[in-house]
């Protein structure tokens, strides 16, 4: 029989802990598909125009290096723990440009976690993104409400 | 004859200049495939879990919300300045739920150009999107290059 994993509660969270994310690697198409649609500036859709610019090649936008952030992030720890919402993004940094072929992973860090009185706790992971040459892209800190476990019956 | 519109070199823009963005409608089918690929949380693409669970029904990744803000950012504001890059986001709040069938618009602000020795400037700008009962869903604060007017040859 299949069973489901137990889905953690804030009180689960130990601080300190740091996941490792799965990897995404990104093509050219997927990487101009996406800024056509998102974010549209020449140096992400247009090879002549990013030849010539600041980076030398097409670089992805910074919103999809996001996106594929959250995706690693939500397969290998936020959907794994029962959360309400994220809160806030802080100190996105974008470091170093994310190109075709780009293969994308990193961690997530329990910073911190501060339970209120709304059977809820703010739980704050700092994440690195890094690419194929183990140099970070990306890194970022995000608050987000997780459940906290519920009262046992009758206690 | 169509002309294009000059590009702003950070020498062009004004700290407090205010822009006004364009507006953009998400339906339920947009909605759902963002999240699948992006940032799969049963909330986000699940409309049985949603319904249970805090906001009472679908609402969109806050991922989803940011490239909605880039894209109405990107046309309105960014795509007629001389950008590099952008460097960091900043106070990313997600405050309000987005729930299909909204429509976002909203302003940005310039707070600060500072430049550097490097022909370009760091330009800060503030950006509140709001849905259209006009309640700000998301604020957030963006540093990006922009570059300086080049000299003029023989000066």
């Amino acid at each position: 029989m299949d069973t489901q994993p137990a889905v953690a509660y804030a009180d689960d969270l130990v601080v300190g802990h740091r996941y490792q994310l799965d990897s995404y690697t990104l093509d050219e198409a997927e990487l101009v598909e996406f800024a056509r649609q998102w974010d549209p500036q020449g140096f992400h859709i247009d090879a002549a125009v990013a030849d010539a610019g600041a980076y030398g090649g097409l670089i992805a936008s910074g919103i999809h290096t996001i996106a594929i952030y959250q995706r690693l992030s939500v397969t290998g720890v936020f959907d794994h723990w029962s959360v309400i919402a994220g809160r806030t993004l802080n100190d996105v940094r974008f470091l170093r440009p994310v190109r075709p072929g780009d293969t994308l992973t990193g961690t997530v860090l329990i910073d911190a976690i501060e339970f209120d009185d709304r059977g809820r706790a703010l739980v704050t992971t700092s994440a690195e993104i890094v690419n194929q040459d183990g140099s970070a892209v990306l890194t970022l800190v995000v608050d987000a409400y997780v459940r906290a476990r519920p009262a046992a019956a009758g206690s």
